[in-house]
This record gives structure tokens, sequence and C-alpha cells, in this order.
């Protein structure tokens, strides 16, 4: 079988693995489809992610659904025909974390395509994957795998909303419209925000989030006194999602958020100095929580997208071949004309 | 009736100023003790408190207790010879913020010894105080001015205790061990927390931190090492205060607090540019939030101060007439020998 | 002026009363539309509500919207000429209920149409109704009267939801699918609910049910064999609304809610013995609560109204002149055919 | 070894059992001592708890401590020698329960002693323990088997405290006391409750809660008007624990319990019908919620009782030789004498 690997920024092959045999609870996944995320771009590109350097070959991806085509003896979660949506995380269920109830910060978790550990955890970009049996999550087979594949990300942002707290008659501000933000539009509008403000540096991904569910869409590049009005009376925002990861985005945040509001922030910050109005956690006493990846949201995501009820379509902007691979990435990189862009083998 | 008033830094002047009618649901307190804060520090010092210049005469105070000795026409909750723990907020109870039980938030919040609008809202530090009737707590007769005048500071501690959610069982920090950071110990403790560490650059305040009921102090100027292995694994506290205002205190918090934790930030953040590891909020998917003053809190401080379950007497370190008002806030900024320094009118 | 006012069990009147003058904080608002709720209900066919009996002549009515024709001279939030959705409720904002922000729970409320206390607040069915300002809310004048006055009613069943905890990816059952029950339906799925289904003794109601948003309607008169499968493994829902009141739909809730699950009370259960299996409080850890009106969900309500995103048309049945009064109860009571009946003066 | 099994009510006989060999993750633990728990005295003395019937021999026993004298080849938490508080539960830490961080509800629990499940869970008043190394928590050697063997109730107890909500400044009611509503008493005041008042229908058990650490205690057989003036006002404490199972005491809970406040019933009410005014669920606003067992508050209450801020000292009313199985067990059950009674083999 074949399976995407990067060896280095911009290497990124298409090479034969062999088969190997499974283990009782694992299951045998034909690929159907897989998602490039902001972190593949950013491996693919930098040859790394913050600190997490690829030191060794690593098989990018985590975003995939498939049928299942094998399972392992003790298998009774899924058969064989079965098309399901693999969610990347496999926790160890049994450190305090998982205890808690929050196995998405398990110590020990495994999770597809991943260089934060040595040796790296492979990932879903193989023409036959591997995944435990409770990875497996099953859909309709009339699901597109497409489709199905975008339970991953859209499981990162409902776990977001999760952190929010109740959004019934928020107002709602997302900072930046890459593909978490404008999922993030969705799953806050599921959750029943009342009205939702998206900003970003660049028009097209603003019309997609339009597309999606926001209410009001702003350039902060182009119009940045847009935005400013909603700093007035200390903030007018409920709830606000950072998801761009710029500290200036932040800081709208901070500024537009009214007092006892709450703020989630998606985008990793850098580490660095930042300049940050963090002086105003305290008179206007404000939440900054962060959110990492989902537990119990994947299930929510499955759910949400078999029954229609949460609409990925407009952020689904191109598929290409394993073949095409360095084409696929750079459409993923591409703001004006992609959002989410997607992998399959032998389109 | 005197009062002390402030007419530019470090000019604090005893003045006489005349005794105004009440209104009907206000009453006439005598002055028996008031403390010095932190904010009337920066006012004394520097003659503003961050953004908030005193920009005409201000009479500082806001902890204060006393005796009732006049009452106004409808005044129900007091009477007169009731000694009185006196909240200086007074919220308006009806904006979005009261409304939601968030008074502390109120847009329209009159707060005793403020500069931060225009005309300034005087303070506490007055021979007969006038205040509404919502603003006075009964204490008994047999409770020191000077205990009861302590209910305002710890109220704030209590308040950030209940912005931390649950404790019992929890592993704390506290960075800083000012009045603040001291009586957080208390209130930590008092609402169950296992084991508490805090931290400051001087050793006196760490000791009195100590007497109150932390379990361990670190002088994290002096032996710096001591709080390393409290990083080990992603962080070993279930919840930090961070007492201190200093940004380097911060990044010991978000360092130290272990995925899931909360940081309850209780010091103001300088507002330039700042170098905290503000990236770890999304892996460690951390709590960071802000803390103000108090709501439901001053009750509570009234009652542990009454019964005697929350005993401040250890940050009690100098009481001073206001004749000699100038060495009590040189005694209120020297940490080797003062915590909490209070003000009395004919000692 | 004219009003519908009870003196006893179906002795519904129209009479003239002189229009008062307005206070400074007050605003009269002509009548454009009125619900006839499950209350007006009980005191129209039975001359009480539970412990309250009419002992004086009672105006009824409290899910009222009209268009403002006077304000008191203090008046800044609404003008002559604004159409409103009046909210019933006018708390003191001062009780300890008011100060946690539950001002529901009002200590001393003044809601309109109750003869909870004595001498009765008088309700909303007058032609020119006299209200504080701060229970107007302001709508487009395109806003239908009776889609405005369903904010009330809307209101209670969005509390109700809030009362639930989050509710994405829930499986929700609303036993009771009279206006509220169907209503909830409606705040159920606005708030994220995955799947919901509703039950009832009769299939005219649960038909509206499913038009405005039930996956699932049960007969329990009917196919009672239909909701044992969820009594399965302790129990299949996430969240279980108990909007009848009735003792059995409350212990098919206890039977049919997952362990760690939670029920929300909505209908008011009988006063004396009742067999229900509260027993499993205990094994199945669940959370039984209570829901009582409405604070904040008012606003929420107007503005899911005006938005469109609640769309309140599938209970909406019938519009009778208040000269037809006795119609229009009836019609009211008459679940074959009717949902929610709302009065108007000279259709 | 020995063992204490029961054969029917009132037959519990003191067998030899073979010493069968540790798994690899298993330890086994030498007896220290072992309480005796409200639901051993119904299998004792009834032959069931509720609907659940011995219907094979059954050790009882689920509240113990001892050595460790051997360690299966995996096992890395504990060592030879050390001291143990057992955790009688052992969750499969994967079902949807275990997922969300509430393993006390696991649907496929193993819990010490228990006939829920046939072949019933063997208990823990075995002269040789085996359990799961996840099972055992480590005190030192210096705390008495019958403090560390108190883990198990008081665990139950910080438990129904986490179900509580925030305690600072609450008043509370418990009702019944037994030695899970004293050693409630003791749990409330750790985290921070402001004043307790006990209820029972006997004075021994109220003078031991008086000592443990309630401020009020009521005998409501022998003076039912002292709790009249908490039902004023709609209610006057803030949170009640419901500790007796008794629907007459639920009944004083609702109705002393104030608007807004939340009882947590710990004792199993009777299957039957009962006569509780529910119908204040509702206008009251109440939270009524279960609480069973514990999952995190078991090392809370090691830690507790190690530090020595949770001392159970005065529950401790007796220890019998397992020789002396009956008469322990009638002491057991004698209110007038005895409060915890334990276990020992070999005094």
């Amino acid at each position: 079988m074949r399976v995407c690997v990067l060896h280095a920024a911009k290497d990124l092959r298409l090479e034969e693995r062999p088969v190997v045999p499974l283990q009782a609870d694992q299951v045998r996944v034909r690929f159907g489809a897989g998602g490039i995320c902001g972190s593949d771009l950013h491996y693919y590109f930098d040859g790394r992610v913050g600190d997490f350097a690829v030191r060794e070959p690593l098989i990018l991806g985590h975003e995939v659904a498939g049928d299942v085509i094998e399972t392992g003896a003790e298998v009774a979660r899924v058969k064989i025909g079965d098309r399901v949506a693999v969610n990347p995380s496999l926790p160890c269920w049994r450190c305090r974390a998982c205890q808690a109830g929050r196995t998405n910060l398990c110590r020990r978790m495994t999770f597809f395509g991943s260089a934060a550990v040595t040796p790296h955890v492979q990932g879903a970009f193989q023409e036959q994957l591997t995944a435990h049996e409770s990875q497996c999550f099953v859909v309709p087979r009339s699901t597109p795998f497409g489709v199905a594949a975008m339970a991953e990300p859209l499981a990162v942002c409902l776990h977001a909303v999760q952190r929010a707290g109740p959004l019934p008659g928020a107002h709602v501000l997302i900072t930046g419209s890459g593909p978490i933000g404008a999922l993030t539009c969705l799953a806050a509008r599921h959750a029943g925000a009342a009205r939702i403000t998206i900003t970003d540096v660049a028009d097209p991904p603003l019309a997609v989030a339009g597309r999606i569910g926001a209410d009001e869409t702003i350039n902060v590049a182009r119009a940045p006194e847009t935005i400013e009005p909603y700093k007035a009376d200390k903030g007018q925002f409920d709830v606000a999602f950072e998801a761009s990861g710029n500290p200036a985005a932040l800081a709208t945040c901070l500024d537009c958020t009214r007092p006892g509001g709450r703020i989630v922030q998606l985008g990793m910050l850098p580490s660095g100095a930042i300049t940050v109005p963090l002086t105003k956690l305290t008179p206007k006493e404000l939440d900054l929580v962060g959110t990492f990846r989902f537990h119990d949201a994947f299930g929510m995501a499955v759910e949400g997208l078999v029954s229609g009820r949460l609409d990925v379509a407009p952020v689904l902007t191109g598929t290409f071949d394993a073949g095409e691979r360095d084409a696929a990435f750079a459409a993923a990189a591409d703001r004006e004309h992609h959002m989410k862009v997607q992998l399959v083998f032998d389109a």
C-alpha cells in the first residue's frame, strides 16, 4: 500500500509500505478521503510545528474517513463494510486527565501524524489505515468520504464551543476565518449563538464564513475601523473565539469582549514577547481559556454531519489525488482560492 | 470632621470637612479603623493607579469599619450603635452586569476612594463616613474595628477563590505574598485546598503567609530552583493565584499549572509588551481568568471574621493615627516589617 | 379602555376601566395581542391555580405585545410608536435572589395577572397596558403582534434549556406536548440538541411538536410500548424536560434518563402523595431541577423571534377578539384543535 | 486465610478460603481494619439491600485498609510493606460514564461486597485481600488502620459535597446523623460551609455530629418545632444534604431550602408511593440531585485523613474481632451507643 510520508520540508513522498497484521482490537480502513490541516501545512512547509521538528519520516494526516476492510479478532464495534470517520486520538484512559474525563489532555496520548514525540506517531495519509476499534465511528454508506473526514476539524470547533459555556443569546466574535474559524461559526451557530461576527485579513475566507453562518464579516486589514465600535463601553461581545494565533487578534478579543465575558483561544500563540492588553483581564474579569483538540465532541461531530444539521459543504474547496500531493498542499495554503483541501488515493 | 485627602503624590492632608445631612437611605458611621490598600499606596506614592490619575483632591480608603451614629429616615437594616463593616461598593443594581449577579462589574459602580471617574468617588478615610444602608454589614460590638475592616480585602480573596472553582483536594500555588496573596492562602484553605505553596521575592511576607496557612513558602529571588520541580510533567498545581501583577510570576503560573488547570489573575498586569508563555494556553488547555473585587463575598468575609473561622490576625501588623498618616503609608510600603497597616482617628 | 377581568370561575367580563396617569418610569402600551397561558386557563375554569384562589376581580394575561402610545417623563429606553414585547416580570432588583442574578426568584416580584398575592397583581389583557420601561423590549414594527407576544412562553422554555446545561450532542426527551412542551422542542433544538423525542397522550399536539422540530413523537396513551426501549441499560436520554406536571410522566423521565443525566421539571407537580421512582436519584446520580419563569431569557426570546431563528408559527393556532373571550378560552383548552390561542381587541 | 461470609440473614460465618495467585496487576493486602457500612447492615439483618438479595455466599465489606504483603509482576504503584487504604471501586475506564470522568457510574463497575450482580462481587472482610493496584492508596505507616479504613465513607461524603456546588458562605442542613450524615458535616465544613445544622431522631448520633463540626443539632422527634423557623420566607438553607433516605426528611429539605437552593440526596429513598412536596421544585426552582459513591474523592479523602485536616475520630466508636462479628453488627446497628464500628482479624 502507498503512504504520504514527509522526509523534510517540502519533501513529501508517496511510498510503498507493507500491510502489517492487525492486533485483536484493531481495524483496517481503506482510505476514503483525508483533509490537510494547519499543522500538516506547517510540517510540510517548515518541517516543524512550533517546537516539534520532523526528525524522522512522518506520515502526515489526521482528518480521515474510509471503509472498514478488515477487523481484529475481538473487534465488536464495527464490521467489514462499515464506513467510518476515524478519530485520530487514542488516549490511555487511565492517567489523571483521562480519569477526569479530559482525554484530550492525556499525558500518554497517541495522536495520528504528530512529531511531538519520538518515535513520531505516524499519520493517516495511508491507503490502508490501521486504527483501534474505539477510534472508528460508523456513518451511513451514503455519507461522502469528504464529509465524514470533516468530523475531526469540526470536533475541534465543537469542543471549543463546549469550552465557551452556554451560547444561546450570545453575541460572538471569531478572529481568523481559516477552516477552524469558519467551522467555529458553524458550531457556535449550532449551539444557539444569536449573532456572529468574524474577522480576517483576507476577503475570500470571509466569504466562506458568510456562507457557513456568520452574520457579519470584517476585513480588519482593509477596514480596521469597522471593529472599533465593538470596543465601546468596555466591549460588546459576550464570547470571543481567537482562531488565528495572532497576538493582534487576541488584543482585539481582549478589547471587544464585555466585562465578564469569555475568550476561547484556539490558535497557538507565539512563545516569545507579545503585546496584548492582558491588563484588562482583571478589571473586566475576563475568562481567557485555551482549547485543545476534543474528547466527546468527535461523536457529536459525526452525529451532526450525518443528520445534516452541521453542513460543512461551504468549506470543502478542493480534492486532490495523492499523486498531486504538492499541488494539494499548495492549494491548502492558498487562502485566496481554498479553504479545506482533501487528499484521496486514486481519485 | 476630619478627612485624609490626597492632593498630589505624597501630599496627603488631614482636613476639616463639614458634616452633610443624610439622605433617607443613608447611614453615618464613625470611623473605627481603615486599612491601606495597594491602590491607596499607588495613589499616595505615584499620584495615580495605572491609567487613573488623581486630578482633584481625593479622600483615600475603602477598607473600613466603624459604629453607626445616625441613620436616614428610611433605613431599616441597621440602627444607631451598630458596629458595621462597610462595603465600599454601591452598584446600580440595574445594568446588565448587575442583572446577571455580577455587581462587581457594574458599569455605573460607585466605589470608595477611586479616581477612575471624574469627579472622583471620595473614599473612606473620614472621621464620619456616609454610606448607603445596603453597604453596612453589622458585626458584634465585640469585633475589633481592625478585624472588621479586613472584610474588604478578605472579600477580594474569597471572590478570587469563587473564580477558581472547587478547591477541595486541590494543590494550589499563590505567587506574591502581599496582603492579598496572604489572605488568599487563608481563603483557599477555608475552601478546602489540600496543599498551598506561596512564592515571593522577600522572606518576611512569606513568614506571614506561613503563619496564616501556607504549607510551603518559596523565595523565588533567593532560591529560584525550588520552584523548578513543579514544572515537571507539564505542571503540578491544580490551581494558581497570581497575586503580584508581575509577568514573571504569571509565567511561573503558566509553567507550573497542570494541563486542564486554572490560573486566577488577581494582580493587575502591565499594559505594554510582556513575555509570558501564553502559547501554553492551548496545548495545556488552561483557564486564565481575571478576578475583580467581589460581590456576595463581602457577606461571606464578614461571617467568617465574626465566627473566627477566618483569622486575619497574622496580617495585621500596624495601626497608625491619621495624624501620622505619612508614617502609616511608609509602613504599608515597607514589606520587611509590615503587611496590612490600618489608620485610626485619635488612636 | 376595556379590560378582561375574571370575577369567578367562568365569569370573565369585558369591563371599562379609567386610564390612569403614568409614573415617570412607566410606559403605556396599546394592546396588540395576548396569549392565553395554562395558568390563565386554570384561573378561568377553576377560579384558582394550585393554592392561589381568585379572591377579587383579576385581569388575566401575561403574554403580551403592543405599541407604545405614551411614555413617562423619565423614560429613555422606549419611545412612542415603538412596538414592544412586554415582560410581565418586575423584580425588586435588590433582594438576595435578584443580587445573585436570579430575578425570577425575587421575593418581591410583581408579575402580571397573578393571584399569588393579595391584592392581586392585575394582568395584561387591557386595551391600554401600563408597564415599567424596563419591561418593554422593542421589536421591529414589522413583527406581528402575535409573534412578539410569544416572547413570554418562549422565554420560559429558553430558561428551562439554560437550566438543562449544555445540549449540543444531547439526546433529549420532552414529556408533554402542550405549548410549553412544543416550544421547549424549539428551544432545545436551537441550543444544539442532537435528537428530540416528545411524548403526549394525544396526537394533535404531537403533530405540532413534529412540525416545530421534534425528531420523534410518541403517544404514550396509544402506544405505551414505544417508550420502553428507552429504559434499557438504565436509561437512554441525556436530558429530559418534564412539561406536563404529571407524576407518571416524571416517572418516565426518571426511568429513561441515563445515569448522570438531568431532568428539568417545568410542569408543577401535585402537592400530595405521588408514586415516582425517586429511589433512582441516587444510584443513577440524577439531577432533578425545577425551572421557574425566566430572567435574561426574555431578551433572548425577543432576539430569536425577531431574527427568525426561533419560528413559533406552528404553535399559533387561533386568534379571538376579546368580545369572544369565552370561545377563546374554550379553544385554548381544546387540545384536539388548538395549541396557543391569543386575544386581540377589535380584531 | 479467613473470610467473613454471609450465607443468609444473620448467618455470617468465619470461613477458611485458599489464597489464590495474584494476577500481574494485582496486590495482596493483609487486612488491617474494615468498617461496617449501612449496606452491610442491610445484608446482615435482611439478607438484601433494596432489590438486591443475597443469592449466594457473599463476603461483606468495602471500607478497608491494610498492609501490602505481595505484588503482581507488573505492579509499580505500591510495594510490599506499604500501608494502603483500598478503594473498593474498579471501574472499566472505557464506558461512556468512565470516559466522561464519572467512573462511579461505570456500567461495568466491580465494587467490593455487592449482591447487585450475579455472581456477586466478593467483599473486603478477608484476612488477605486481593485488589487491583489502582485501588491501593498508600498512606504513612503511622496512620492507624482504623483511620485509613475511613477513606471510603469519607469519600462518599466528599463526593456529595462536590455535587453540592460551592459551599463557602453556605448555610447547610443535613438530615440524618448516621456515619454518613456526620461525615458530611466534616466534609461540608472542610469545603467552607459557614453554618451547619443537622437533624436526627435520636440524641446520641447528634452528639457525635456536634463533636465533629455541626453548629446546631436538632432532634426532630423530640423537638420538631425547632426546625419550623427554617421554613420561613420559603426556606433558609442554601444547601441541604438528605442523608437518611426518609421521605419525611426529604420533605424537610424541600421546605427548608431557599429558592434557588440545592438538595443533595445521599440516602436511598423508598421505591413506592411517597408524600413529599415536590411541587415546590418549580416555584422555588430547586435542584434535587442524587449522589452515588465517589470517583476522585477517594484520593481527596486519603489526603485529608493523612494530613489530619479531616479528623474522623469522633465517629470511630468501636472495634471488634472478626470472631465477634455478630456482636460487631449488633453494635453497628445500635445508634444509642455506636456510630462507626470496625472489624479486625486477631485483635
